[in-house]
């Protein structure tokens, strides 16, 4: 079932007339019709029974009928009152809607007036969010497919990054080198901003990559991804560059025991939250419990910022489908940082990295 | 007045009691402090008479102190209830304020009714947003400094896309090789995606960067800017490589023209139509009107999507201190696309370019 069919059979069982999706990184879920509309109004309307509609600035029509869209897709000019336009078209293929799911948590209180305005006896009770996050939260082959080559791609970008390590580069220009390398190769955008973080400042939360020269014999932290086919990738690894104190060691270890043992436990049936907890046990029992300030894992798909979140009080049992992070890490201020952590996704027999760059510490040498 | 003082006196001057900035780039304008929340809670309170607190999730409490944010600060935990917490320190502070103004076109529908719950005999009519877009609308000098010197990386920008250009090379090695030399200076961040765009694929309204060789004796357009202490630039030029055809020359000094003049033309008095007008009027003349699709420019600051829009219809007379791009583009499918910008802040004499690469048609050896 595609994912428009299911919001359709989700109106129609709630008794819904109309979904008003407004959320541009849910138009692209449902569409592959990829904008940020900023101020403009960029929205798709599903109904029960009806062929759905995009509704889009004037200059996005071309591009939105690029991607292959199907059904009707109309624009409107910026001097166009474009909810007086949205109601005309509503009503030409459905007459006049009575009972609305829009997202609370996307539509701003001055579209929603604008929209209300133009329908003044209709009900927005319905919201729609959390069926998306729902129908979001399971990702179907082709998603995981996505995911996996994005995942291939922070590899390369790891191997990228350590070959660069040297005494003669900063952090940012490791950064450079790593997204210049990628564009090179046609990987235009990374999914956040590529942090690399030396020595103490990778215990720094709010730390970015530095324009000073890397020193030898620290950790170094690389956490990167990118965006293949409109779906990311995320991965963090903490590398030697040299020999690293015993101390630092000791804490990679601890780290890595943590990520190890929650990966390993990642199945079905188990709780985000007692994942989380596997984790974070191994690591207050060494003592460093203090400096694991931080969720296990956020969920992932199109973005970082999707569910599951792994972290204690979510009771949500892992499913096959779910994507998330597993990213346990050890902050001690002033002394050292480590993080190390694959996106995952679950399947019957457990769970699936999207990245298999080694987690073993690697120490590179000092040049 | 800084800022913050402005907006105190505005909710004096009409009654309100309290306003409630939601859009992470207002708050970064009037704080500082730049963060998208995504889905979590930031915010800024400022009241008439008192001093103005943020609240903002947890891990993100230090890093508004690191700004030098010399006011409250508060943080919520994500299984926390932020809108309950608001509502206890707004109590704390002021009371329980009656008369809200709130940026009716950046709160979610959601967050919007969490507020109301908070505050059930609250009145919620005031819209801050047309104030905060008037302040923004005027820059200050320190504004105006930072985005002179995003310029000058703009130039600097171009400089490198102009010696990279060559036969072996595709659009998007141009992008990267632009942006990889920014990053080891130290210029993290674009404005915006980077556009390369040779030959006919500068017509495209929706064309990207291709992984295309780029072939001589073609125009090839170049439209990008930085991010420099939360200030954008942003700026089009387009080339010749090699020797182009005698119709691509005459459409560039046709849309060359257009530039030259409406840049001249602008000053205090002159409507931001009378401009979009003036260099209509000329592409029009030479036969190419139906082929500059969009407005003359856009307003400009901390984003490309501020006001003032030169544009048709909007009769708002320019004043010193406000910031737009001057763009004309003649975009002819499937043979020619020329587009010429530069922003400019309006002085009392003129318009002061923030980028000063040569207008001139520039005939780059093919290599």
């Amino acid at each position: 079932m595609s994912h428009i069919t299911s919001v359709q059979k989700w109106l129609a069982d709630n008794n819904y007339d109309i979904a008003y999706i407004s959320d541009f990184m849910d138009i692209q879920y449902f569409t592959g019709f990829s904008s940020d509309p900023v101020e403009r109004v960029l929205a798709l309307f599903i109904f029960p029974d009806k062929d759905p509609f995009i509704f889009a600035p004037a200059l996005e029509v071309e591009a939105v009928k690029e991607t292959g869209w199907k059904y009707p897709v109309f624009g409107y000019l910026d001097h166009e009152d474009a909810f007086a336009k949205i109601r005309d078209h509503i009503v030409d293929i459905a007459g006049t809607p009575q009972k609305w799911a829009i997202e609370k948590n996307n539509l701003t209180v001055e579209k929603f007036a604008s929209l209300k305005k133009q329908f003044p006896n209709a009900e927005f009770t319905g919201n729609v969010t959390p069926f998306v996050e729902q129908l979001k939260l399971f990702k179907t082959p082709e998603e995981i497919k996505d995911l996996e080559i994005a995942g291939q791609w922070a590899d390369k970008a790891f191997e990228i990054g350590f070959n660069a390590l040297s005494k003669g580069q900063t952090e940012q220009d490791i950064v450079a080198e790593i997204e210049y390398q990628l564009k090179l190769q046609g990987i235009m955008h990374m999914s956040f901003d590529t942090l690399i973080q030396s020595g103490a400042n990778a215990a720094e939360a709010h730390g970015a990559p530095r324009k000073t020269n890397i020193q030898p014999n620290q950790l170094c932290l690389f956490d990167l991804g990118v965006i293949y086919n409109g779906y990311i990738s995320d991965a963090t690894r903490t590398v030697a560059f040299g020999e690293v104190s015993q101390h630092a060691e000791d804490v990679y270890q601890v780290c890595l025991e943590a990520q190890l043992t929650a990966q390993a436990a990642a199945k079905p049936g188990i709780t985000a939250a007692q994942l989380d907890k596997i984790a974070r046990d191994i690591i207050e029992k060494a003592g460093y419990g203090e400096y694991f300030n931080h969720r296990l894992g956020h969920g992932m798909g199109q973005s970082e910022h999707e569910f599951p979140s792994i972290m204690a009080g979510n009771d949500l049992e892992l499913q096959p489908g779910m994507c998330f992070s597993i990213e346990p890490g050890i902050y001690i201020p002033g002394d050292v940082g480590v993080r190390i952590e694959d996106c995952v996704h679950i399947t019957e027999n457990g769970a699936e990295p999207f990245t298999h760059t080694s987690k073993k510490l690697q120490v590179l040498p000092i040049k």
